[in-house]
């Protein structure tokens, strides 16, 4: 049987929150076996370049990495988010080390393509080299990977955290069996977004596309979700959606998020 | 004998530039065997500083690191430089892997000390983690280290670029052979800071202080110096000051810098 590994993303919004963010830490440190953390941004990027009077395009409601908004994405990201992460998961005697794709050359993507949109220095994932994240894995080593990626060339890029969390859990797939766990503000996929109560425990891709359908499930939980299901089609064990405080639970019955199937 | 290793430290005014910088990277990286790269922040942290209109108070002609400038140190450092060098080393196919001290907890400091002066998030170095680093370097990944370290209780700090390149030198004593190679813009060690003939080849802790003495020597160079003279009774073999094209000589008789002895 393969080994056991439980790869959790941080939400952007528990980034921004110091005492979230500190629970949450806590929660991943108690983590048993193998284990990576996957962190996007929070608000610090946007902020950050807000004080700089830098405005980033919007086109069709996508944000386009221009080159002053790489630089802000890279320091916010692969900087002061990422350092502080490791610095406190030292604190809690996590092994921590902070990546962005570059370090070792873990992630590698291209420039995406110029069709319509010019997405600037937006990353498309090529490769994930599983090899050197399992090196560092089989030596005690915990990653803390930011949403920075590189093309081998020499240029850095911005990708989305969430795919960063999906590409390493399905590459991961292979030798390792992948728990991968979506920690954001909520206790999981929510039928009424302002009710806690109506979470779904348990959902399969059929029963997603259902809620999708009947319009109970919509927004910025559709590309979250299609990707979350993409990556159980590729070979990942097991998808939980949570809040940071049922971290430490979710290989237990007192689990109380949402799993995918 | 000890196996050899180059520690090379780029000085903060490379950085800055754009081609000077490209070629002292294919420089290093034409550096066979074991190798680390430090390096200092250049005029990035002051620039984005000023332009978020964050002042660090100088306190007897030291810069003190008040909060918003230890994000911005943070940020500069372990985020823009130092991915940037990383991405550029992969480039050119070397295994380079961004750290800050936090990262594996490879440099451990505390803050300094209230006397007289609040030097605010400034580190004093306590201890390197030359077991990591060694693990590193025998698996063929070559460190890139920013001038951050933490105090292990979730704090990240300051320090001097040149003291890492001297701290890590020492540790890394025990272990290697090592040749601490300080590359900035002047080709060494020069009698008139105005003319590049008046190089010093070959330097020992005597002329130092004579030269010093004379005037000959004087400002940045004095605390670098002794900087680097005091790695040498700390073990380290050879302590190198030069420009970037004399890095990949080092070892030989075409080497046109300083050396200290």
């Amino acid at each position: 049987m393969k080994e056991k590994i439980t790869l959790v993303k941080f939400g952007g919004k528990l980034i921004g929150k110091e005492r979230e963010l500190s629970l949450a830490l806590a929660a991943f440190a108690q983590i048993s076996g193998l284990k990576v953390l996957v962190h996007g941004g929070g608000p610090e990027a946007t902020e950050l370049a807000s004080r700089l009077g830098i405005e980033a395009p919007l086109v069709e409601g996508r944000r386009i990495t221009n080159e002053p908004m790489l630089k802000v994405a890279v320091m916010s990201y692969a900087g002061w988010v990422n350092k502080r992460l490791v610095a406190q998961l030292q604190a809690l005697e996590v092994q921590a080390l902070g990546l962005s794709g570059a370090d070792l050359s873990v992630i590698l993507a291209h420039k995406r393509p110029v069709k319509t949109i010019d997405y600037g220095y937006a990353g498309d994932i090529d490769q994930v080299n599983t090899d050197r994240i399992s090196f560092l894995l089989n030596n005690g080593i915990i990653p803390v990977v930011a949403p920075i990626t590189h093309d081998g060339k020499g240029q850095l890029l911005n990708t989305n955290a969430d795919t960063i969390a999906s590409s390493l859990a399905c590459a991961l797939a292979i030798p390792f069996q992948v728990h991968l766990v979506y920690c954001f503000e909520l206790p999981g996929v929510l039928k009424d977004a302002h009710d806690p109560h109506s979470l779904i425990p348990r959902m399969n891709f059929q029963e997603f596309k259902q809620y999708q359908e009947a319009g109970i499930i919509s927004g910025g939980m559709i590309p979250k979700l299609d990707n979350a299901f993409s990556a159980l089609d590729s070979g990942v064990f097991r998808v939980y959606i949570c809040q940071a405080e049922a971290i430490p639970y979710i290989h237990s019955s007192e689990y109380s998020g949402t799993i995918l199937v």
